[in-house]
């Protein structure tokens, strides 16, 4: 069931295959651009399914599902990359308008390809092997010294899909287990990095590119917790390096929309700095969250303009320093409600800009995140960090009780 | 048909009265939040109801809509001011949060009831009289020298339902004709102002008030078509008398959520700077738009947090200076498609942030706004002007033609 009347007439409609995070912030974009988004989603009450006027419920991994959400549209995204490409294949094969395109999402769909189209680039990346037999895996592990992490070439994320043996025989077994599952597996050097950094452009099919400034990052566990930017501890000399890389990497793959390289920061056996890519994202991504609240263009809107071939927006910084801090579930669920707990952080930290996903509690679930922007660095990654926390605890481990008190950052 | 789908657990419901551009944004900001939006609509293609996934269609003057529409919601709030306060009242009896309260509200409906209470709180107002007659209207023309504005005391807007009589023959025909037709009328000095002057607040149930900068508001015909924030002219001394002015109008009226004061910046027969208010709007308002673009809180994130009570955000801008310009319908609808118009301007300003409102296009409509930020408030001022009136014209004066060339504000 299709709303017509949910799309102004002579505007781009776009539509969205996936109900996360992600295309609800792009609604929230569509709806300023004048543009509109008709999602494909997975349940009525998902994410983004709640915000947006037009639904088709439906399964990414069914092609008439895809069919019926495509027709029509001025350009078919994603806000995951697990759409499968020989679906997109024959979208494409119908005349749809998908962005980005399966050739070049092939690399973010499979790390093994990745790897090997990113090194035949002399882009750097971590020393890496395809591992097609235990054997494949003892050698690699031999050749970097035990300093091994093996990977699911495909569908990981947020930490899922990586293992780090310690030993050659747990190796040997996670290999032989996973092979005996049909896991498709490589290996490569785990790299003892100082810190990580995000890449963030977006680029449009007819070749424009723009990047935002180098991000900060931190991960725990595998899952994004806080981002940074402008990155406080990259000299512009290497944030010129490092964008000239993203870009580099997005025009060579052919990438369309937002593209995410995320990076190890490091030092080689000399002592020196240096970098290698971790991962690559074809969307908006959680370490670009922070563009909404700190950057003259969000890469939500970057990415709605680049996949409908427009000239992409300005992205310099609003702030010194804009923090991004994401609010993942704790443990217990706390009795405070979290419209109390919002009225708190507010009270507390007038400058929080809180963005909820509407999702139900659970236990590590992106929930939401707290930008925040200020003059220092630390101070600003600190309020942003009691924020984000506070929202899914409702405990502040500094003791701040509700005052009239107001802090900035 | 409610869809509950749309409104996530335990986070507060909106229920907003009014379709348009207004209501639109306060959606866009709802999704951020993880607040919900519940719209009574006039049309399911409206402006609004576009982008709700939540939209009763009813009539904002049948009170059974709006008890539908209010079921259940954390408050009511509007995008208009022309809901029969009896309506409110017995929604109020229903025990429903409606804010602003219709005992605020009557001085952004009723002209003579604001301007009488402002004098007795001592708020400079242009001097006025009540016009019951011929005979009230002409003693008022002897007063003020003939400088009379005759206004409906009820429903204008956009300069509908001002009258400027220049002769006291002009006046007398119109106020035997306009009293004869049942509208009720008041007549003031007509204003030789300089320029005009928004003053944008918010203030929430429990007491707290913030102010924006002081805004610059350019009419024509009555339309709001500029904004500059902050107020180039406004000198800090000044900038503090004024907004402490309308926090004060704010408390005094028991006024909840946005409210905009729109002043009359003048010389006295002295020669001294002297200001007056033009007209009250207790809703996020034209000349605040800019606090998308240029501030840390914008008026439509502001105005929900404030109707929900929950603590007031920053409102610190974020650039030297933002530009608004209103994109309004032109005499003809150029043939260029406006996704083409956009893209023109996305080509010559990086920058611009453009707004656009779902509506058809018709000679006059505000179709949308530019926001702009800079350092130069000319410079900047000049680019929104040319971004805005492309978009409806499709015609740059200044004959610039679609090349590479980027241009900064």
């Amino acid at each position: 069931m299709r709303n017509d009347a949910a799309h102004a007439p002579g505007m781009p409609v776009v539509a969205v295959v996936g109900d996360g995070q992600l295309a609800r912030m792009m609604q929230t974009e569509a709806i300023e651009l004048g543009a509109s988004v008709r999602l494909l989603a997975g349940a009525d009450d998902a994410s983004a399914a709640q915000v947006c006027a037009d639904v088709a419920l439906g399964d990414y991994r069914d092609l008439a599902d895809l069919r019926a959400v495509a027709a029509g549209a001025d350009a078919v995204t994603f806000d995951h990359e697990h759409v499968p490409n020989e679906h997109l294949d024959a979208l494409i094969a119908d005349g749809v308008n998908v962005q980005p395109r399966p050739h070049a999402l092939i690399h973010a769909q499979d790390k093994l390809v990745q790897r090997t189209r990113l090194s035949e680039l002399g882009v750097p990346v971590p020393d890496f092997a395809a591992v097609d037999s235990v054997a494949d895996a003892l050698s690699f592990f031999e050749r970097v010294d035990g300093h091994v992490c093996l990977k699911a070439r495909r569908g990981g994320y947020d930490g899922k899909g990586v293992w780090f043996p310690d030993t050659a025989e747990e190796l040997a077994d996670l290999v032989e287990d996973l092979l005996g599952r049909g896991v498709p597996l490589m290996a490569e050097r785990k790299i003892a990095f100082e810190r990580e950094l995000s890449l963030l452009v977006a680029r449009r099919p007819s070749g424009e590119v723009r990047a935002w400034p180098v991000t900060e990052s931190v991960q725990a566990g595998g899952v994004c917790v806080e981002a940074v930017a402008p990155a406080p501890s990259v000299s512009s000399e290497e944030a010129d390096y490092l964008l000239s890389l993203a870009a580099a990497v997005a025009t060579d793959l052919d990438v369309t929309g937002v593209l995410a390289v995320e990076m190890f920061a490091y030092r080689d056996d000399a002592g020196h700095a240096a970098f290698a890519v971790n991962e690559l994202a074809m969307r908006p991504h959680n370490t670009g969250h922070w563009t909404q609240d700190g950057s003259v263009t969000s890469q939500f809107e970057q990415h709605l303009r680049a996949v409908l071939d427009l000239p992409l927006g300005d992205t310099a910084p609003t702030a010194a320093v804009t923090v991004m801090a994401n609010t993942l579930g704790a443990p217990e669920q706390p009795d405070l409600g979290v419209y109390e707990r919002c009225r708190q952080v507010w009270q507390r930290y007038p400058q929080a800009k809180i963005h909820l996903y509407g999702k139900t509690y659970r236990a590590g679930r992106k929930l939401g995140h707290v930008n925040l922007s200020g003059d220092d660095p630390e101070r600003t990654r600190v309020a942003a960090r009691r924020a984000a926390d506070f929202l899914v605890t409702g405990v502040w481990p500094d003791g701040w009780t509700d005052s009239s008190t107001k802090e900035q950052a």
